[in-house]
């Protein structure tokens, strides 16, 4: 498979999703995309596994990182790709091989554009973090994700979010004291106990603090429960996974600290923490870009590999083709009008 | 392995522990009860899968059956058996291999006893309904199963225990929506929902009633709950599976509408329920036996195989050695004084 990038926007998603990319098996797409930019002259290019970079070396005295994943969640019985009046349906045409299309398009058709360009394509952001090709990429070739600006090209309907929140998942156990349940009362039910957590749960009010110019908004759920030893065993233990969605004025140690204090009648263990990353809409090149763009910049609530760049030091945004709210879902659909205006604009900003 | 019929109750418990037995692998503790059995000439010895029966057949106006199960829950590191004093340790010593060891006693060493006598030593208690031994052979061969009075030898430490409790088991599921939980409020969480089932269960009285004299004790427990999708998921459904123990006041139907009203606010699916059984102790046979074994009749609070014998149209009673709150577990152990006890109350009773 070969990919064209003079074809317009959204043919070129369609081309991108036909070519299935579930994580981990990004292989052929990697392939094709590092095809179709390395005989470039103007780019760079360089591979990390599954991961594709393409760069500018102009000289000039801002670079900026256009960045996106490759991979998808699952297919759901929702490939090839199905055009139908103004929306282009499957895997991965919102999250987010159309924000990859106009990746590849801009990297093609701007051989001189007016800040150096780093086109970061990257495998396995839908998976666990360890395999997440923007981290591996960080420890194995850092000098490549060096810039003075990310736009991270997920989903957002072509506005600007800022920032993103953290996430904070923790097992909360409640203890009780085995039996048999035709004596039960020789025993304690873990289950029953477990009653206090789904309380606090039941009881939590979210924040929604503003940071940097941007209205958050937190959740904390419980997203999973087990219990239980035999259908006749009292059972002595019940856990409560919780999943904590913090503001990113909060620190992942404050964002512990608060599910520790909620919880303190519980055994707490900490599962995984991501911290969020604060919009920075004020440093100058996101400034810059956000003029170029556009648009009134919201918060990003879910939590994306901005936060990565933000632990690296450079102010990153989403901004990108494509609906968040319908990811993952079979339904996955991108309105291709995005696709073009998406392009229009970024392309304005690297030629302006 | 061969059985010694004419070693003292403790040493042949010890030598039926010995031959491992767990749901499913009984045969060769089947092959050798039916090889220690069939030689002597007062019994009438019939197989049934790893059940075996034995008869004497005397042509006595009244006829009993001494029943016992013959398997084990899963070894838990605790064979072969260990004497030590007066208790003897092991898998199956109270439950309950001491029993069938003081029936087979009596089934080799009373060639004329004053009733007729049915011996049944069968398989899979310990496991699903429809794989039981008695429930099989009520089925296949039921007339090996009449009589006027039965004994079930489970562990009872020597005392009468009349009647049993019924068993129901059901599914309460709490519903919700799914949403991301970086958007929470979009969907509905299930889990919390479910605080509303262990709120009920937490309120639960249990219901003491008096039943034919004896004092039953009920209980309501969650066994087992779940829910969860992924990590990052809202979940739409929660599912609490209880355990209710019923006192035999209460049919099945009457059990099963109970816990319907209880939970009427969510879906109820019923797993399972096995009805318990009436004391019976007024019946002339059930009299009999309590006065000629002694003690004051209490009631059994777990279910056990009199309730089969109920429905058979059996009275039924529990009385055995062994202590049956050490049942399954791996320190299980057996006072040895309770084997010769239960097999010299049982000889008077079968001989006056």
């Amino acid at each position: 498979m070969d990919l064209d990038l003079d074809i317009d926007g959204a043919a070129l998603t369609a081309q991108l999703v036909d070519v299935p990319s579930v994580s981990g098996e990004e292989g052929p797409l990697a392939d094709a995309i590092e095809r179709a930019l390395a005989p470039l002259a103007h780019l760079t290019v360089s591979r990390d596994g599954h991961t594709i970079v393409a760069r500018t070396e102009l000289g000039r005295p801002e670079r900026v990182i256009l960045a996106g994943h490759i991979d998808t969640v699952p297919v759901a019985g929702n490939l090839p790709s199905r055009a139908d009046g103004a929306r282009l349906y499957g895997c991965g045409t919102s999250d987010m091989k159309s924000g990859v299309a106009v990746q590849l398009r801009l990297a093609a058709q701007l051989p001189a554009p007016s800040r150096d360009v780093t086109y970061v394509f990257y495998e396995c952001e839908e998976v666990a973090a360890e395999r997440n090709g923007l981290l591996r990429l960080s420890r194995s070739a850092p000098e490549l994700l060096a810039g003075d600006f990310a736009v991270l090209l997920e989903p957002t309907a072509g506005q600007v979010e800022g920032g993103c929140q953290g996430t904070l998942r923790a097992d909360v156990t409640a203890a009780g004291k085995r039996a048999h349940t035709a004596r039960s009362w020789m025993g304690r039910n873990a289950i029953h106990e477990a009653d206090g957590i789904l309380r606090v749960l039941r009881a939590y009010t979210p924040r929604e603090p503003e940071v940097d110019g941007l209205r958050y908004h937190e959740g904390l759920n419980a997203v999973a429960i087990r219990g239980g030893v035999a259908g006749n065993v009292v059972p002595d233990e019940c856990v409560v996974t919780v999943n904590y969605r913090f503001a990113p004025d909060l620190s992942a140690a404050e964002a512990e600290a608060y599910i520790r204090s909620l919880f303190s009648s519980w055994e707490v263990s900490v599962l995984d923490v991501a911290p969020g990353a604060r919009p920075g809409l004020t440093a100058p090149a996101a400034a810059a870009f956000v003029a170029a763009v556009g648009g009134t910049p919201r918060a990003k609530l879910g939590w994306t590999d901005v936060a990565r760049f933000a632990e690296l030091g450079i102010p990153a945004v989403n901004y990108g083709p494509g609906i968040s709210e319908i990811a993952h879902t079979p339904g996955e659909y991108v309105e291709t009008a995005q696709i073009v205006a998406a392009e229009d604009r970024l392309r304005a900003w690297l030629t302006d």
